[in-house]
This record gives C-alpha cells, structure tokens and sequence, in this order.
C-alpha cells in the first residue's frame, strides 16, 4: 500500500511515521526546504515509541520518498493525506492538481481542523473524493481521528475507514459537518477560558496545566465527560446529574459568553509564563517526555483493554495473527515484539521484571496454541507457574524487535516443562525455564489436563524430545559454566 | 490525627477514604440514614484501589466513627471538611455551629465547587478560619485539591497545605478567589459546548466521549493545555503557536457565545444517549472500571515520575522512609507494599512477572541500603542480575500486604548472591534467588565494587553467614523435594 503525504510539518510527518511503520510506504511532497529534516525527526520519534506500544511486532516498516512533484507522489496511492497550511483557496487548489493526477478511488483526506468537507469539496473536479480526516498530535501514538465523510462516495466512505482501523486509528465518524468538527469545538471552549484566566492574573499557564493533569485529565485519559458526569451523578443517574448540576450553567460567569483579546500584552504573558515553566527543556525533550509519558499510559490502559488501550488490543490481534504450533519438530515461535519505552531502568536497559513480562505472555501464547485458551480457561481449568529461572545473557533496549522460541522439555500428567530463548537477531539474551502445573480454577489444586490439551502437549513434548537439551536447562543460581 | 467530614456523599466519603487509609481517624457528620452505607461504600472502593498506587504500604488505617451531632464530630478535630450542598446559607449555617465547638487553630476546608472564600468566610464567627479546597472524583485516587486560602489567616493557610501533602493531595493554591475556581472552568466551558453538540445533534453522548479519550484525553493526563500547545508550537515556541491558532478565536463559531436551554428535549435526550453508551453497567462496576485504569494510569505515569505520578512517588518517599539496614543479624525488611489492581491476570491473582517485579524493587531497596545508591549509580558502576531463580509457594491477590525479608547468601569480589522471602502475614508465598554482578557501567563488564559498598556488603553477608541457608536456595526448576 502507498500513502501520499501532501506538506509535511508535524501532522504530515505524524502521518507519514505511522503509514510507515504500519508497513505502508510513504511518499511526501512538500517544497519546504527543511522539510525532509523535519519529517525524519517526526519519523525517529515514531520509531522510537510507536513499535513498543503493541505486545506483537509491527510489520516491516515500508520505504520513504521524498518527491519533487505533486503528480509523481499521488499516481498510484491507496491514500492521499493533504495538511497544507489551513487557508481555504490553498487547499482548493491543491486538490485540482491532485485530481489531475490520482486515481478516482483514491481516498483523498484532508488534515484540516477547521474546514467542513463541503468547504473543501467545492470546486474540486469529483468533490465526492474528497472527506476530512483530522487527527491529533502525536498522530503515530494518539489513535482518535475525526472522519467526516459529508459528500463523499460511499465507496470513498467504506474505504477511508477500513485504511484508517488498518494503520491502527480510531475513525470517529462524523455524521454532520460542523466547523471544527467535534475535539476542536471542545478544546477552543477550554483554550479560550484558559485564556481569560492567565489575562485576569488568576492563575499562570502552569498551574493551570497542574489543574488538568493532576485532576479531570486523568479522568479523560480514560472515560470521557458523559461517563465521568453518570458517575458522579450516581445510582440516580444521568437525570440526577442534569437536575443537579444543570442550574450552574445559569450562574453569572458572565465572562464565559465573551472571548479575551489576544493581544500583545496577553501573548507577551502567555509566552513568559510557558517559559517559566517548560523553558528549561527543548521542544525536543517534552515530545520525548511526552511520547514516554503516553506510551505509559496506553500500555496501561491496553492491560485493562479500556478506552485506548482496548482499541490497541483489538488492532493488536491482527497484527499478531491467530496462535499456531507451526512446525513442532522444531522451537515453537512464541513472541516476536518490539521493547517498549518504558521498560527501561536506571542500568539504562531492559528492567529484568520485564524478561519474566516477556517470557510469561510467551508462556501464555503456548498454551493457546495447546488448546489452554481464554475458553479452556472460562471453563474452569489452567495453568499456574510453580517455577522459574531466568538467565540473563546480553542486554535488552528499548526499541529492540525480539523473539521467544519454546520448547517444551516436557509434558506428561499435570506438568508441563517450557525452556524459553530470548532471541534478538540471532543472539541468545536470556533463557526462561519453567515449570507449570495444570489447576482445577475451582479448586485452586492440581488436576490432569482435559482433551485435546492432554494429547496436543503430548504430541510436542514428544517433538522436541528430538532437540538437543537446552543449554541452559536444570541449572541452580551460582552454578559453575 | 482526627478529620472531621460533614456531608457525606461521594465527595465526603472520597474525603474519609483518603484520610481514613493515610492513617487518620476519622468522624463523620450526615444526617442521611443511608449515609453510613454511602460512605463505607466508598471507602470500599478505595481500600480496593488506593493501597496498591504506591510501592510503600500505607500506614495503619485510622478508625471510622459516625457521630450523632455536629458537636461531637468536631471537637478535637485536625481538620473539618464540609461537603454538604451548593447552597451558600446551609455552609454559613453549618460553620456557625462547627465554629461554636472547634479549635480556631483547626482548618475548616469547604469542598464547595462554585463558592469563593468570601462568600463562605461572610457571616462566620471567625471568617480567618475558612478556606476552599476543592477535590476531584474519586478523591481517594485523584490528587488534585484547590485550595483557595484568601481571606484566611496565615497560620490556617500553610497547615492546610501541608496537612493536604501529608495525604497525598496536590494542593493547587490559588492567589484570587473567582466563582467556580480554575479546573471547574475549564470544566465548564467543555460541558456547555458538549451540550451544544448533543442538542444540534452533532455527535452523541458516547461519540463525544471517545472523541476525548482517544485523542486529547490521553495528552492531558500527562501535560496540560499549555505546555502540548507550546509543543506544537515547535521550535519556533509558544509566541508561534500563538501567532498561528490565536486567530482562530475570531472564527465564526457564534453559538459558542451562546448557552443552550437545558430544556426537557435536551435533557431526555442526553439521559438516552448515556443509557445506550454505559446503561448495561451499574454505577458500582464503571467506578470499578475508572478506579482500575486509573490505578494504570497513575502508575504507569510514577514508573515515569511524570505528572501525578512524580507527585506519588515524591508521596511515597514519605511513607516508605529513608533505606536503613537494621539489624543485620536477621533477615533484612527491603520492601512492605499492597499488591496493586492492575496486577490481576487472567488467573485471578498477581502475574508471575510482578513477583520479580516485587523482588527487583526489593534488590534495589538493599542495593540503596549497602550503599549502591542513585549518586553511586551516577558516578558510574551498578549492578545487573546475571541469573534468577522463582518459587511460587501460595496466591498473591490485589490488595494484599507483602513484605520481602532478604538474606544475603554472599558479597564477596564481583558477585552478589540474594534470597528473598515474599510474606504475607507470616506465610512464605513465592521466594526469588537472585545473582548480581557488580558492573561498569561505562564499559558494561564486571569489575570490583567500591568503597564503602565493598565492606557493608561484607559485613551483611558475614552476619547472615549465621542463620540458616533458605531451604528454596540453590534448587533447580523440576528438583525434587
């Protein structure tokens, strides 16, 4: 699949990392000298923090070009991404040369924050190509994209949102159009009351960051306004929320119905402010801040499958595939991923938790491919670990795409024995042993596997019986090579 | 210390909870007759997920007592918390009567939402002695507080804040006193546009939330308005940014001036559109839902020390005390912590990778102990684990209290052999052996520790020579008993 990127900047650079590592290659056009720097330095931080996010490998990342026209990046793309600056006639005039040169089923999208589709659509030789599709920044980590598809072929419609869940994003579909479309109407109404606060002195542009991020925003990471405010409304309900709190929209907050002045004196506040309080870190150190930050708090919500972290899951599984022993006279391929970001301690490498966090998902994976899957498990039965060793033999990063291959060393009655190889291009970093029983759920006791578990476990331990005993298996702590 | 909480509901019980679990006593005023089963209520929630945030265990939870008059629940009381309606002649009623039977010298904290201090201190007994702190929901998780202190005397002002650090609170202090405060604002300001959008049928109850959690949502739980904004802004920094979407402000989006009628229609129609969006959940199991990504929120962002969550660790660094080896002819306490929410799998207990995930922390813990601290770590040498060995002997559940005892097995050259004993109330669950190596780490080799972690490192491992050799060490995975 090829992806057009018209003007880079961080949006069109946003765009780009993710088609990019989503396995899509990527042409951009932008007459801005500094363009390609720009976009490669979007593209690193992509690369940096995006792979880490999913427990399954991304795919082979695609091929970068950078064009000298507008013709030669959008013959032959699947996705035409357009995020030129936000002034209408620029943007008509741009989609006239694109339609001279793309095919007419090509999704044709436009970044833009603030423009209907109909704005955009007018004027175009086949307006119905053309819908918004309007992410936010980082647009390789965040997965929210407005897609507004007013106007557009239906075709165009089903299309968009197919290309838009492949690369990982959530398309909320727009069903009317409306300036700003929806995330942006809510964030002007916040910015513009963040604004009377700093002119009227109450509060500075950091203590007012402190009042989102120590309080709501946490909430928003999560659930958003409606569920929080059900919440709190309680057993009564939505209707008991809108009885009590609905009168405060009639308190004489006066000002609210006005918009400040953004004057010099109150940009000259705004930007001494944000320099006391972030001055002392480059742009370039608060977006690594922030992409740490965010891929903490996504891996977090992807455990718990809510919110964000739900979607990643779901997009996760088709980048992981079904579970399958493939051939078992050989170690069983049973993780393929990359390290994440936050994984890392203050030896500045993997945190060694985090090779039982792999080797354990590893062992999980095996027991599906046995037939101890979430059903096997709903149904009252499992595996727990009673054992462990762990040798450590290089040192993981984060960024690193690795693999676990298994062998069951055995797997008769209750037990089963897995010997794991932690492997990064070729090289063994660490080795997991261990030893599980199968348990009775209820009962919390051991008890023999049920058919087909039994048999299937059998038949590979049977397998690799053939290998060559692991290295590293039956070893105690302190033993001599 | 006593707290006084009058109102109950779930801003006094969120108020209670978190006082109760930080180790306070804590009376309760309501005359509700369904207040006791709110608040315990409450308090239920946070026991489940309020212990587990931090890496220390919380001090010993204070006693709860439900009073019959107001007089009784204030005398002798630290601090009193009033959370009773938003109705400004209830407050000034109920501080009279408080003010008849406390200590001037107490804090009398209003969680009031929309009432400045003058409006509250107007009427008093003695004015001086009434502030605003205002918290969010779930109190006992988010650690916002505003505290508005103006108009009150000084004494009162700096025990309140430090009275609301010593809980974990954030304590936002605002120098102006403004209706509604700052974050409920901003708050606002979202609410009435979001109405707007559900009234003009822009997008539903639910399309509104996922446009907040998948987007925006997720920027704010780690930094604020401003500081994504001056990111965006780019090199060029915020007065860029300013110049670029300030004029968005004058856009023609008249009906944000404007505010909509929360008439029947309006109201029936957001009732609906929540019941469809999170109407087959009780109210019990989405505050279950928002307590656990909250607890992966808060804790992915400590592991970063970002946000609230270098705010908990700053917290936790209180509770926990600094390292200290005690007596050393015992095994050595290096961690006592509650077993967090989000560390449940598919088993119904905690995953095996956090027990190492426990015992790293704890080796860490003795690492700072012996003198292998951060500024020894910083002056360039460290250890990493070379080999690991785990025996899962019992369940770990959310909540539950563990502590590790260490025994150092030997400290001699470059190696450092560690046992460790994970207990919960007396009963051995899972030990960990673990063999580190003391390393350069510049060249990343071994190489001999330096003074003093040499001698104490000695010193510990001769006096545990001592005591008798854990009965798990040197075992192999499969080993017979």
């Amino acid at each position: 699949m090829i992806a057009a990127i018209i003007g880079g900047g961080v949006i069109g650079g946003g765009w780009a990392a993710r088609f990019l590592l989503m396995g899509w290659d990527v042409r951009v056009f932008d007459p801005d000298p500094e363009a390609e720097r720009k976009i490669v330095e979007v593209i690193d931080n992509a690369r940096r923090s995006m792979p880490g996010l999913y427990d399954a490998a991304l795919p082979v990342e695609g091929a970068l070009r950078f064009c000298e026209t507008l013709s030669d990046t959008v013959a032959g793309a699947d996705w035409i991404q357009e995020s030129v600056p936000e002034r209408l006639e620029l943007k008509r005039k741009v989609y006239q040369q694109v339609q001279a040169h793309c095919s007419p089923d090509t999704v044709l999208a436009s970044s833009t924050s603030g423009f209907k589709p109909s704005d955009l659509q007018s004027c175009a030789t086949r307006p119905d190509q053309i819908v918004v599709a309007h992410p936010f920044n980082p647009v390789y980590l965040l997965p929210l994209v407005e897609l507004v598809t007013v106007g557009a072929n239906s075709d165009i419609a089903v299309r968009a949102k197919a290309h838009l869940k492949a690369v990982g994003m959530f398309p909320l579909v727009l069903e009317a159009e409306i300036d700003a479309h929806v995330a942006d109407r809510l964030l002007e109404a916040v910015w513009r009351e963040a604004l009377w606060l700093v002119k009227d002195g109450v509060a500075t542009t950091e203590e007012i960051d402190e009042a989102i991020r120590m309080g709501f925003g946490l909430r928003w990471a999560q659930m958003g306004l409606f569920e929080t405010y059900r919440i709190a409304g309680g057993e009564a309900g939505m209707r008991h929320f809108l009885a009590q709190f609905g009168p405060a929209l009639k308190w004489p907050w006066t000002k609210l119905m006005d918009v400040p002045d953004l004057d010099d004196a109150l940009i000259d506040r705004i930007a001494a402010q944000s320099d006391a309080q972030s001055g002392h870190l480059s742009i370039r150190a608060l977006e690594r801040q922030r992409d740490e930050n965010l891929v903490a708090i996504l891996r977090g919500l992807r455990r718990r499958n809510a919110g964000a972290g739900g979607w990643l899951a779901q997009h996760e599984a088709t980048l992981a595939g079904a579970p399958s022993l493939g051939d078992v006279t050989r170690p069983i391929l049973t993780a393929r991923r990359a390290i994440p970001l936050d994984w890392t301690d203050y030896n500045g490498h993997m945190n060694e938790a985090r090779y039982l966090e792999v080797f354990a998902a590893a062992t999980d994976r095996f027991m599906e491919m046995i037939g101890c899957d979430a059903a096997y498990i709903a149904a009252g039965h499992s595996y727990f670990t009673a054992e462990t060793h762990i040798r450590h033999l290089g040192e993981c990063h984060a960024g690193d795409v690795v693999e676990v291959r298994t062998t069951c060393l055995s797997g008769d009655g209750k037990k089963m024995h897995l010997f794991h190889d932690l492997v990064r291009q070729g090289d063994c970093i660490a080795t997991g042993e261990h030893m599980l029983i199968h348990v009775s759920l209820e009962t919390r006791k051991s008890c023999p596997p049920i058919s087909p578990v039994t048999e299937t476990l059998k038949d590979v331990a049977k397998a690799h019986a053939a290998l060559d005993r692991p290295d590293g298996a039956g070893r105690f702590v302190g033993q001599g090579r």
